[in-house]
């Protein structure tokens, strides 16, 4: 039968993107949804060129700062479109030597990118795998050891996806290397304290850990910054966006004020380390249920590489997968289903989901375990 | 003295992007803001790839083909990023001789991002100025004549922008060419009939009569689509978004929630030849003050080319429109400050925009002249 809920709010939802977002942040953009800081305007009316939006979008920036520990000579962008977007935008505003570590679909989305624009842009490049983890089936990352003796030392820079979502690994350890490092983080930024010191560009599209999609906060180093391409278009050029401050044209304002909520949100409860913590807990209760099961539940990666956002995992049987995602949507516990290219159960738990949402999850394997050993 | 308000709805932003959204549609998502289609989710969070996400994106573009009186043979995108954005991916898409008909300062931004793609793309183009206004200081725009003249038959696409925001100006009559029109209507979708067949390609931004910022909506005849550049990037590419039906990466999700939620109010309430109507009126009340005042008020708009969403004028000095701006805001009518590039004053009267705002401002223009002349 199914658990009559009293709160809408009692459903958990596992879906790896977009995601839930903190209850306290939507419900106060729901009471402050027609008046924005007293302008009477909604957020998604008012003009980013007034006060009222200019000082959110500098307030918004410096919090990014305190919260990631983003040091001075690093810029804060917010740029418009998606990590996809960022896919395109980086390839061709950075021309030079290439090199792309594959560790799962979305690095190498990035890759095959790389190569769509060395063919359509003027400049020459050359885009190189560092390294390709298909023969794992994506279940290790590599060292920092293999990734350096796969690292051409004149490159422009790495390019790496810090989570994969997919395969629900982690790129814990960085190499350390002169060639810059580029990071997508869209998975993981927030969830875990990271040393930005160590990255060239750091980039996020919003609709995971931080806001709604169509934003992403890319994160440069200045001298990355004075090295860019000029003579791209507009929208396609991270100097024009620099250079007017994320306001060349409307920004999605929404997207920067739910951040802020975010953030604030973030500040209040628990910084970063706190959520790290957090983080390790919610995933760790999902693992251990995984590691006592017997094989009854069977996570694929390599144990020093499991992701502490998306948690995946596999049954004996489809026919008992099927089970397994209709009995915990009637308890509420939705949009597990893995990703279809790998099959399976896949939980992604971002800062949004709290620990007791994730216990009811582990409760539920655990119950369902029994009946069906 | 400032005249207190009861309801913040009482302020009028004259905003010329964002804009005003209809206060119904604000309220309806506001309500509506934590659980979407009884999912328990809100639609900021929930997956594209859901079945109620699937209807509506369906369902929105039925609205818009309904409204628009769209033919079958014309495909409709969602798009991600903004009209600026749609000036880049045009002129990548579309390789070939590319004429721009310059009417006012997003028109030449349209050309000015098309000579980059030129420079920064390896396939041929020849970008042109198939007539340009600034000698008039844009208070016309060309006739059909005109713009015939300078048109190469050989051309690609002949790129206009159909309102010019800044300069107020509306280019109400499309030569008769088989040259491909493609036109930017962010600032006048849907706020008069139009003959879709007459395009080989409308677009427009959602920020000013649709939606919030970071969308845009793409309508593309079926030959346009067949001969579209293949081997772009995907995010700058149209055959991306037209192939998987707009749902090649996470949308604004938002975006496209809220246009439904316009598109159903239009038809609810008017449909678009009422919408023209009202349109018409409301404009005619500001140009009737304009006219009646003795050159109080100056609009240096070519009479036929005036727009019917953007209403510029001067007064006889810096002083008195300082005076004229001040007094407006105290009586609560807001962001009438003309772009920093023309000075004066700007009403924006997009389609949220009823009759009663405006009439309260050409009230208040009348009360102005009185007391200051």
């Amino acid at each position: 039968m199914i658990h009559k809920i009293n709160d809408p709010r009692e459903v958990v939802n596992f879906s790896a993107w977009p995601a839930m977002l903190p209850y306290e942040c939507l419900k106060e953009l729901q009471e402050n949804l027609l008046n924005f800081k007293d302008t009477c305007c909604s957020i998604l009316e008012i003009s980013h060129r007034s006060k009222e939006y200019m000082e959110l979008n500098t307030e918004t920036q410096e919090l990014f700062r305190e919260v990631l520990g983003i040091p001075k000579n690093y810029k804060i962008l917010f740029a418009h479109g998606w990590a996809s977007t960022q896919f395109a935008n980086i390839a061709s505003n950075l021309p030079g030597k290439q090199g792309y570590l594959i560790t799962g679909d979305f690095s190498e989305r990035a890759y095959k990118e790389a190569i769509k624009v060395k063919g359509a842009f003027v400049w020459e490049r050359d885009v190189y795998e560092v390294a390709n983890g298909k023969n794992s089936n994506f279940s290790q990352v590599p060292s920092s050891e293999e990734i350096l003796d796969w690292l051409q030392e004149d490159s422009r820079y790495l390019h790496l996806t810090d989570n994969n979502t997919i395969f629900g690994t982690t790129l814990f350890q960085l190499p350390e290397t002169q060639v810059p490092i580029i990071a997508d983080m869209t998975s993981s930024l927030l969830s875990r304290e990271i040393e930005v010191e160590k990255y060239g560009i750091i980039y996020a599209g919003f609709q995971k850990n931080i806001a709604p999609a169509g934003t992403a906060v890319v994160i440069m180093r200045e001298d990355i910054y004075e090295q860019l391409e000029e003579k791209l278009p507009a929208m396609y050029s991270y100097k024009t966006l620099v250079d007017i401050d994320s306001l060349y044209n409307t920004p999605s304002t929404l997207n920067v004020y739910v951040s802020n909520l975010v953030l604030k949100w973030v500040q209040k409860l628990w910084w970063l380390e706190a959520v790290e913590k957090l983080s390790r807990k919610k995933s760790g209760l999902l693992y251990d249920v995984i590691d006592r099961s017997n094989s009854f539940y069977n996570n694929p990666v390599q144990k020093s590489a499991r992701s502490l956002t998306n948690v995946v995992f596999t049954l004996n049987s489809s026919e008992l997968e099927k089970k397994f995602l209709e009995e915990a949507s009637e308890h509420w516990l939705v949009s597990l289903k893995g990703h279809k290219k790998v099959g399976g159960i896949r939980a992604s738990i971002y800062i949004s989901m709290s620990y007791e949402h994730v216990k009811r999850l582990a409760d539920f394997m655990e119950k369902f375990q029994k009946e069906n050993s």
